[in-house]
């Protein structure tokens, strides 16, 4: 079983919304192993949704299809498949009654509007709507599209959510017989052809049924390693092997086999071990502190941040020297470990980071240019473990964000290589 | 002139990654007048790829193609195109003298894989990439597609956007005869449906050929104001007169009439009276310092931050005293207000404002429940100018990012409300 998704509305070829819709839908399917082969989106007009319709139909076995259920006149998705199957509407007793019980608890007439929001095209499943009013259909489009299934949903993400949890993936499930599996592997600090370079020969031995991707963005990349088949068994373990050879190959550049973000890891790595860290930023400017404190629970391990801009602040906040940032200047690996020092002290945290650099796109200079970056880790058993230099590519934005993935993979390498009983 | 949108990667039809590239070109394009028909994601197969541009052109004058130009082989676009098209690889001089050029500043070596990355589709014009390897193409495609043009694009979103505003933009909005104008109108503080009531009978009467979109984000709505016509004087008089009468009616909820963030225009508002601001930290976690250092040019007005999670730190940072934490318990207009004078005072900033609350999931009660913030404003002149409790319903992110918002929209009245001798 194979298929696609349709998502109608003209909001989303203008750009003016991001098809987050499409994406739930594809990894809900895949979760139960219906793999989609496209991803359409059209707009409003009637004549459009069903050309559109047609030709998914014809290459999928599923057409998922969300958008123009609702009440207002640019919702045109019923009559575009009652042009295209040659049917008419019925009235969904079910969902007639679920809409006037609801009018009635919230006081709300009962209008010809909200009436048509319970019309279905003849011989619908429907779906019931526990989040809105559209009902939603599944409808079973007979031999002129070879008896291919076609899912309205209405547009409105909690919406179809629900109609995906509740009735769609059930309904499906029960008719596909494949199984497939999904591990991603996150990695730090190491690009795209340096990693392909050093698994080529496993991803040249892959077994049949599973492919290997590679997800690249701002900061580096993940693999996704994907496996499909007919029994659970063999699937879960050709997955296993290929991610255990990956991992062996390249465990150093590898922080997780499964969806985590790397701040979530460190919070994780930080908690098991009751450690607590503090940040010292420069030219990160609160980001570092901001992804730690994302992390749900962050509160017990993350104690205090030190956002320093001017070297007034440095001297006054962190107790770094004028001499040192006069000799030196501000962005220098002698004032990021000063920096962290002086925050380890101030914060009582058993680990500090710091980092100072220029984000740009002004402040650069031949010495010291746009993109550089200097940053410190250091604890209290050892003070400082290590500084560093780095240099970046990018606007000031994704050269804060890169500052931050790179400061945060030293402290996750610190981390990991402490043994536990020294933490 | 109509374009298409080709998303290429099985990351896509996986749900592994929402398709934020798509609009964003979307947008881009309706900023140069020019419409897109359909926008498909279709897998990394090579004659998938074929099959989908082959129909894409087929529709479309232009079709804008993301993905499947990295160094690894699940990268098959130029593959596909030239099949398609029946043509050659050339080595780009340019591309490549860059590229050489990046790797010997890096000490990187020039591997046969990263010189792929300058070959290119014979008779392309080359769009330089200045984020990343991949060089970008347009191609134009000849009779057998009516000379459409097929635009390809790296998948990775900072270089997708710095390619499309150098490149691709300028060189379709020259060929395109039709003048659109586009105005947003960025609120802060106000709801949709509160707005709309506002604007209603502006909304009824709005001359021919301009729309309004009402864009609502995480923390407010951005209202799009878009002309679409002929002759650019009168699309420009018929877009100006719109904005002026909603800005007569809604100007105290309005920050900006053009593309500028929240932290932007309070950057510059700052940096026009000679003011400085510090930020004192406890549940935004750093965000709001990270917001404000975002700005370019920030670091003459942004003194300070400080991300005072525990207790301890806002005692020790912030000089906040132990009887105001246990008598009225962290999360308290009084610790707000405290944290703010104290923020003041270590900073030596003008302006400082303070968040203290429960972004969740954990940590709320009855009386303080997770989503509640207390803020404050002090300035050196008046000391304390205001605090305030707000309730947010988000998970953590969201709340976090709501708090942020809620934060700098009072800073920014603050700073409004001032006049300008005494700021």
């Amino acid at each position: 079983m194979r298929a696609e998704i349709v998502s109608v509305g003209d909001e989303l070829l203008k750009g003016q919304r991001v098809n987050t819709n499409a994406a739930f839908m594809a990894a809900a399917l895949a979760g139960i192993g219906v793999p989609v082969g496209r991803i359409v989106a059209c707009s409003d007009g009637e004549e459009e949704i069903a050309a559109v319709f047609a030709e998914s139909l014809e290459r999928a076995d599923i057409v998922l299809v969300t958008g123009g259920l609702g009440p207002t006149r640019d919702d045109r998705t019923k009559k575009a498949v009652r042009q295209l199957l040659g049917r008419g509407l019925e009235l969904s007793e079910e969902a007639f009654a679920t809409l006037a019980e609801r009018a009635g608890q919230r006081g709300v007439e009962m209008t010809e509007s909200l009436r048509d929001q319970a019309m279905v095209i003849e011989g619908s499943h429907v779906i019931a709507n526990t989040k809105g009013t559209a009902a939603g259909m599944i409808l079973l489009c007979g031999e002129q599209f070879q008896n291919h299934y076609l899912v309205l949903m209405p547009g409105v993400p909690s919406e179809m959510k629900a109609m995906m949890e509740l009735t769609v993936l059930p309904f499906f499930a029960a008719l596909s017989d494949t199984v497939i599996c999904h591990t991603p592997i996150k990695t730090v600090g190491i690009g795209e052809s340096t990693l392909a370079a050093m698994i080529v020969d496993i991803e040249d031995a892959l077994p049949a049924g599973t492919t290997l991707a590679y997800l690249p963005h701002a900061a580096g990349v993940t693999l996704m390693i994907s496996t499909l088949g007919r029994e659970r068994e063999v699937v879960e373990r050709d997955n296993r092997t290929v991610v255990d050879a990956i991992v062996g190959r390249a465990g150093m550049s590898i922080y997780a086999t499964r969806e985590v973000s790397l701040e979530a890891t460190i919070i994780a790595m930080l908690s098991a071990g009751g450690l607590t860290v503090a940040v010292a930023e420069s030219c990160t400017g609160g980001l570092v502190a901001s992804r730690l404190t994302d992390v749900p629970g962050s509160s017990s391990s993350f104690l205090q941040g030190f956002v320093v801009y001017s070297n007034q602040a440095k001297e006054r906040s962190l107790g770094v020297s004028k001499e040192i940032l006069e000799k030196f200047g501000a962005v220098s690996e002698e004032v990021a470990r000063a920096m962290a020092l002086g925050c380890l002290e101030k914060s009582g945290a058993d680990f500090a980071l710091s980092t100072t650099g220029i984000a740009g796109p002004a402040g650069g200079s031949l010495e010291k240019p746009v993109g550089m970056l200097c940053l410190a880790i250091a604890n209290k058993t050892s003070g400082v473990l290590l500084s560093k230099t780095l240099f970046m590519h990018g606007d000031r934005e994704l050269n804060k964000f890169r500052f931050s993935e790179a400061v945060l993979r030293e402290l996750w390498e610190s981390l990991r290589d402490i043994p536990v009983t020294e933490r």
